[in-house]
């Protein structure tokens, strides 16, 4: 098999099979640029740990971090959510009623 | 740290990572019910492979597989993505301009 490297897309649907991962992405959404500590302490997690989820969702394109003085602070990049969503759209259809289905539905129910 | 089960959501977005599982699903969707087999040949992957692969799919809730004779079919099982897609979908506002801000933006330029 040829060597794999791994596309954007597989990396931003991998980043996201964490819990810890989605945490830290659910409170970037409201709270931008929060310091690794801040990110760190409401889960219990050691600063080492952190900064290898960190890492993952950097690599994935989801995080960038800036540095002031001794503080990093973290900002989301939504960018390759929109990609993974504009995926998993193609599947809406199975879980979506058209108008058709629905009037088809309507019709028949009238029948009776 | 507490021992960890994977959650539906990790085991959906983590079935989703690889590109042999995502050609899988795309396939089953516009021709569901695709032999095992079949579902291998285009990929050039031999049947043990595939099955790894399926495996993953299975676990995750994303396929069904039944036995006829000596064929294994495989349909597709949306619902878990429809619950990644709703995940992604709260970032919806960092890549969608809204109404209101599209307003401000033409008044604004209206000024000038």
């Amino acid at each position: 098999m040829a060597k794999y490297h791994a596309s954007t897309i597989d990396r931003t649907f991998s980043a996201l099979a964490d819990p810890t991962r989605r945490n830290v992405l659910l409170r970037l959404k409201d709270e931008p640029g929060l310091s690794v500590s801040e990110l760190a302490r409401p889960l219990s997690l050691k600063l080492p740990g952190m900064m290898k989820h960190l890492d993952v969702l950097s690599d994935a394109g989801l995080i960038t971090r800036s540095k002031t003085g001794r503080t990093v602070s973290v900002k989301l990049v939504a960018g390759p959510m929109r990609d993974a969503m504009k995926w998993l759209q193609r599947y809406e259809q199975f879980w979506t009623v058209s108008i058709d289905q629905l009037a088809a539905f309507v019709e028949k129910d009238d029948e009776k």
